[in-house]
């Protein structure tokens, strides 16, 4: 199985499978900065970004929207002075698809 | 007294005078689409923009980062897509400051 940043997002139906309990940690240990948050029951992974000024926290931004555009998935971004909380799930799917796991993992790639 | 719009933010210090509650229906007639909110019992304006597709709620975003540095003064910025929650509040006093209203006003502008 290739690493999670080399995969592609693929397009995602409605009736496509969430990602199971059990699948859980293995798709973590590969974004282990990431946090499975419940926000009204739906499972989401986010994450903070901290940056020492509001132009490199306006770069990133723009990174992860030039990303969410190339995956065709597109997240929540939460920009603040120094500060960036991305959060990925499927809206479609009301929780994590594997897909998320993936842009996760490429989100982490825009910040080196 | 000029539009909010017309005005500039001011330098805030940390011992600048929050808007009190009897100022407040004033200035929102200026901006009603606005909502108060409380954050942890911290006062913050804040509101939705909707937009067709992704590509508008980016263009919008950079708008008001581009305004937040002229202003210098930065809100909290949630993208999405097709929608971007902007809430404007003054840190160093914990609450609604002028500036902040004069903001708000800004950025409705930033939308027509």
């Amino acid at each position: 199985m290739p690493a999670l940043v080399e995969q592609k997002c693929e397009a995602c139906r409605a009736d496509a499978p969430r990602v199971a309990d059990d699948e859980l940690p293995a798709l973590l240990k590969e974004i282990p900065d990431w946090q499975v948050i419940s926000d009204d029951a739906v499972l989401k992974l986010s994450k903070v970004f901290n940056f020492e000024n509001y132009a490199d926290a306006i770069t990133f931004t723009n990174r992860t929207t030039d990303l969410a555009e190339k995956e065709d998935h597109h997240p929540a971004i939460l920009l603040e002075w120094g500060r960036v909380e991305v959060t990925w799930w499927t809206h479609k799917i009301g929780g994590l698809h594997k897909n998320d796991f993936i842009a996760a993992a490429k989100t982490d790639k825009l910040n080196t």
